[in-house]
């Protein structure tokens, strides 16, 4: 089997959450039929919302360290947990020599493969992911039309930032589904978890089959790239 | 702060066990806060258990592989959440030449500080751990009395094989507890989680105050080392 390397610490606890989503969802029955996989959890790497809104230091630079250590390292191709990082994959691939698998691609592909593309796909992300239009460049590419949250995206913001990343599960859900219920209200049939942040807690508030998860879509087909088979 | 390098896949859910620990535990405001950690899930590694009892495969060649593809990668020292592996200690830190941080010895020394030497204390382990007698050389050393269950431990290994390893929970933990309480009767006055196994369900079954874990331990141990705070 092929030896996964993660390009991780955006933030650290989204990379120790795809490493455990491998583990779990790797068919195993003992440690060594689990898959090699190498972590540089480098939180050397500045801030990517702050780049691209603030125009602040450029991560590319780190980023591009950890792959070529991971590359070094053994590992036979890349994923990185962090859906704002992706703005920096194009150039980033351009520095290694080693395959990456891109998160936004395939989920892309994973919903034009399950639902078609006469899909509406809500988007439900930071304003930094919004911003850099990311997502927007693969739906377009896969022909899938996706909506964002606009009156409500503050909601979206407030349950990342002063819920999740604080630990605050006392706020709730409402402001966030406030924003869920826009996006149905404005078509979506079904809606994306694109910050790793919602990705932590969906299992916490049983966000229901309407929402995508990225990091499972990652998590099982990097197991699928590097050989390993899906527990189901 | 310094680089932490993890030797890991021994098995891969106790390294995701740790990583996690020693993210959570460390007070940090922003993803750069967090300390940079390197992690070689090395599945390559041969079983410990079946190495030291039955003779297998001897783990020391792929374990110093880890360690030197986390030094070249730029680890300042190295931490390995496995008891048994311990075993291999002395050998491995003989080929390398970064600091390694020894979980077990920690645990000796965190139980001589909190209560004492005139404790005793009980070890709860698979048969290959307690046949090595890893747990009694630093314990022996840091002149601490150290007891394990006899009658009961096949209750210990029934919980580890049959109950946690194969996530079988309606087993329950009366079998577990048997051993348990062959120990307090015996006169251990706290007991060590000596089996990442029983550390990664520590929580799920509320095991009280009496029980110590080493790879708590290990985790606060490695922070103040690479120089970050604990999280209070």
């Amino acid at each position: 089997m092929k030896t996964i390397g993660i390009i991780g610490g955006m933030g650290p606890l989204a990379t120790a959450d795809i490493f455990k989503k491998i583990i779990i969802k790797t068919k195993a029955e003992n440690d060594q039929e689990h898959i090699h996989v190498l972590i540089d959890s480098n939180t050397n790497i500045p801030d990517r919302t702050k780049s691209i809104i603030e125009n602040g230091e450029n991560p590319l630079v780190e980023m591009t360290k950890s792959a070529l250590i991971l590359e070094k390292a053994g590992a036979d191709f890349l994923i990185m947990p962090c859906n704002t990082a992706h703005y920096y994959f194009d150039e980033l691939i351009n520095k290694i020599n080693i395959p990456s698998l891109n998160m936004l691609e395939l989920t892309a592909k994973y919903i034009k493969n399950k639902f078609g593309n006469s899909v509406t796909v809500g988007l439900l992300a930071t304003d930094g992911t919004n911003k850099s239009r990311i997502y927007d460049k693969y739906f377009n590419e896969a022909d899938i039309k996706l909506i964002k949250p606009e009156k409500s995206q503050k909601y979206v913001m407030e349950f990342i930032y002063e819920g999740v990343k604080k630990g605050n599960y006392t706020m709730g859900t409402n402001g966030f589904f406030n924003a869920v219920n826009e996006l149905e209200v404005k078509g979506a049939d079904i809606m994306i978890l694109g910050c790793t942040e919602l990705s932590a807690v969906s299992e916490i508030y049983e966000f229901n089959k309407k929402f995508i998860d990225p990091m499972d879509i990652l998590a099982v087909n990097a197991i699928k790239f590097a050989g390993g088979n899906i527990n189901d």
